[in-house]
């Protein structure tokens, strides 16, 4: 078998926004499997604002070395193996990299996990609800130790992280405000998914909404966006609040990631606590369990906006940055 | 009795250092005491960052108003009393404000300490280390949670509080590194205090020298300066490594007190945690025993710069910003 692999190969490091040029779609011919090695086929891309980060700079992992296969989460299945721990038919999520065949080595056993087929459910939530947003909004909301009646705000609440996080918080019985950057998601997050209220942050006063959505301030920031946003949020909390630091996408294409003041987290005697989801490794499978029930019950809902084919992931990429997307952002391979 | 009270009285918001004017030198007739009133002679003043960011804005106490005496902590004597709490001749330290008198009101039994007299130990410790910055050393490394063996860094190491908070850290068993800003600082802190090394962040190499003093990275940063400093040690900082974020000096007397990216707070998992030790009134008799007695057996040294004069307290307030103090700085009045 001599299949041909269409990939998206790193040639430059972005400076804002991707540009033509700094992905390039490539072909190569899939290599004869080793003993010990794997074939995947890609279903799924999971398109997420930390690969616009793996692009630049060394951060939680390496920078994507240039002329590597660009890095990204995928849902895959086995196509043929040599490997002891994958068999034909497998289905698989880890990091599959920007391509249409992944090979898997005999050292790589645990970058990628077996997922099962239920039935009804869509492939795709092992790459959110179930994969890597659903497990960043649960451990992100342990951080936050939320108490009932306490006011959560969510940042990028109508992304696939914020937006989990959000309903995590109204089961645990916080008031939940989101901010997003349209009418229509904030339509999403408040109709659909129970949020009590949300903020469109490109209307000129939604400071002024923020303040009189948040009446009691604000004890949990679940942020995701950094720079401006941020600001506003900090303003607001209360004395001893949380600050979960998930991500900073506005800096993300720009020079800082994250530039803002630490002045606040003093005034207000903040804890401010960064983490990163593949911390919690050992623990993946008892919040996927948890978060499989909520999805099961209804408590948790989610969303797609799915991108047909490999060679538009760097729009899809460039969407992320630019509000482009509703929940969950996928390539169909 | 009349008394003459010399006041130094804000005029103007400080934009940068403290101009000619922001505080100006005024002249008032003590009032005749009421009932519940005490009338204290203040002896020496506290002069700490803090009270550049009370000239400027709200924070967590309000800014002192235009025309109000400048809020400042001082050691007092009692000349005359009509409150119950308060009998001439004893000594307390409490928010004076600058200038020779202060009138102690019915309501204010809370904002002044009393505090003993000790044999051979100057009255000057209650502002120093048995004091505000002895109390804020003590709460932040009770937040740093220092295990034995971790590597402990302290900013603007050889003030009244970081001077401090680096013998906490050895007497916990931590390798402790200061940063200060002139070689004589950096020889007191090591030689007479006992850090393992000091960096002079004004060597055009110091970065190199801060990674050779720390090899195995840092665990926790007790943050007294923000700014550029704050951010070399950050990028040393271990994963899962704690912030102390005590004060940001370095913006205090600029547009934003604390600029700095947060984007290495995710990255490293970093939990940053703000504070102010007012919070902690409820515990200070405990912190002050530990620290006396830490004292007492030669375990925590201090130094104190004096100014003489009340006049000077302006310059002596810039001197904070310039570096011209090591340890303590006291207005003797």
């Amino acid at each position: 078998m001599s299949l041909s692999n269409r990939q998206l190969v790193l040639r430059k490091r972005p400076q804002a926004m991707l540009a033509p040029g700094d992905l390039e779609l490539t072909q190569s011919a899939v290599p004869e499997l080793q003993e010990g090695q794997a074939l995947a086929q890609v279903k799924y891309l999971s398109i997420d604002p930390t690969m616009r980060v793996w692009m630049a700079m060394d951060s939680y992992l390496p920078a994507v070395a240039i002329g590597e296969v660009m890095r990204a989460f995928g849902f895959a299945e086995i196509l043929e193996s040599r490997h002891p721990d994958y068999k034909k038919g497998d289905r698989v999520t880890g990091l599959t990299g920007l391509q249409e065949y992944a090979l898997i080595n005999a050292s790589a056993k645990h970058t990628f996990q077996k997922v099962p087929k239920i039935p009804f459910v869509s492939d795709t939530v092992f790459l959110g609800v179930l994969g890597i947003n659903g497990l960043t909004a649960f451990f992100g909301m342990e951080i936050a130790q939320a108490k009932k009646g306490e006011t959560l705000v969510v940042s990028a609440a109508a992304g696939a992280t914020g937006s989990i996080a959000g309903q995590i918080g109204k089961i645990q019985g916080c008031r939940v405000v989101g901010i997003a950057g349209s009418d229509d998601k904030c339509e999403w997050i408040t109709k659909d998914l129970g949020f009590d209220a949300a903020i469109n942050y490109k209307h000129p006063d939604w400071k002024e909404k923020l303040a009189a959505a948040t009446p009691n301030g604000i004890d949990i920031d679940f942020e995701n966006v950094g720079g401006e946003i941020m600001h506003a949020v900090l303003d607001r909390m209360n004395l001893h609040g949380r600050v979960v630091l998930c991500g900073l996408i506005s800096g993300y294409t720009k020079g800082d990631p994250g530039l803002a003041s630490f002045g606040m987290a003093i005034v207000k005697r903040l804890r401010i606590q960064g983490f990163i989801v593949i911390d919690y490794a050992a623990r993946f499978m008892e919040a996927a369990t948890q978060l499989g029930q909520w999805k099961m019950f209804g408590k948790l809902k989610d969303r797609e906006t799915i991108v047909e084919g490999l060679e538009k992931a760097p729009e899809a990429i460039n969407m992320l940055f630019t509000g482009g997307n509703t929940g969950k952002l996928i390539v169909k391979v």
